[in-house]
């Protein structure tokens, strides 16, 4: 069903469409009345191909790491679409918590997780604003470069 | 009290009780209305030895780390059962957050904490599934090689 | 308004004003009914200087970055204050995740967010239990050797 969110996802070039399957054993969305603990999200493409590899700065820019992350956020919208039906049950996103493959002299995670923030304020505007921690880890899965999570408010059915 | 998730937690060779003490300035479980928040376990065992220290995978294997992984959430369950008396007080887990204490080079997290994943479905059956990250510590408390936190669905009261 | 836990926290040395402005895309505070979601918190002084960076143990020493600790946490009253206009407003801490920027071979991340958590407890009293989690993270923003973030239970208004 269109609608504006994902009218304006589109626009940015991400399908809300969700062609995701979780690669180990958990479920992607739990849902508890209307909150909603969002499955951490690599920078998969539409055909789950990892997008981006290894630690920032070094194997990745900031630039295409930035990039990873607002793929991370696409898909964290992706997975609560299919679990819910459409993006307009999103109240608001509560908390992100963004996880950089970092070198350890690196220092601009919160100017790489920008990259999610961004998204999910450009898609969802006053909804998509959340409390955040942004910080680096020593290695992630498949050697991604980026990994958010998230919890997100839902709007009662 | 004797019920079949703590028989299913027994058959899988892990007591229902706990002998774990907080090491720290913390409390093991904090609980609102229905929603537990579990403290970071660690593989210790009932002795609150801890069983497995090290980076992955080079101090400890994938397939050790998996089994300290089940024994965190094991830990996670005990826990539970101390602060509301049984588990069948769980409705469901809600959200799992894994942590491998990674050499930088490690890229299967995901594949160590099915190991606590597995165990909570194998104990928890369907309430057992949960939205999950996995991801990969520089380092971790007293060196384990596993953490694990969750937050619980209780069934009100 | 002065009340006692302003009181606690500025003998303690911490004003209780806040004097802090997100440097990057996220809200400080999220709320929802009564659960307030804080962002991860560094330690910024009344200046929002960064006053501890680096490794622990190798760039900062582990009483260093307790201090540190014990200041992310005046952050985080500072912060959840600010928003809903009182520390008297809290009804309990819930959850604490704290990170400590780590050299991969140190393993006494519970010892410095003691530091925190004794914080929270000297100034709130119950109310300042928490369950927790203590890690060691690769990297953290601006070299930051400490971040720590927090859910907390807000009284009905």
């Amino acid at each position: 069903m269109a609608n504006e969110r994902e009218e304006k996802m589109r626009s940015l070039g991400y399908s809300p469409e969700c062609h995701l399957k979780p690669g180990a054993i958990y479920r992607p969305v739990a849902i508890d009345g209307t909150t909603a603990y969002v499955a951490g999200c690599l920078p998969f493409d539409d055909n789950q191909e990892l997008t981006s590899r290894g630690k920032v700065p070094t194997d990745v820019s900031v630039a295409d790491a930035q990039k990873a992350a607002a793929l991370c956020a696409a898909n964290i919208l992706r997975l609560v679409r299919q679990e819910v039906g459409s993006l307009d049950r999103i109240e608001r996103v509560l908390k992100v918590f963004g996880m950089v493959n970092s070198h350890p002299d690196f220092g601009e995670q919160h100017i790489v997780i920008n990259g999610a923030s961004q998204f999910l304020v450009d898609v969802l505007g006053e909804a998509g604003w959340h409390a955040r921690s942004a910080v680096g880890m020593a290695a992630l899965p498949r050697n991604t470069s980026v990994e958010v999570e998230a919890v997100i408010k839902l709007k009662p059915q």
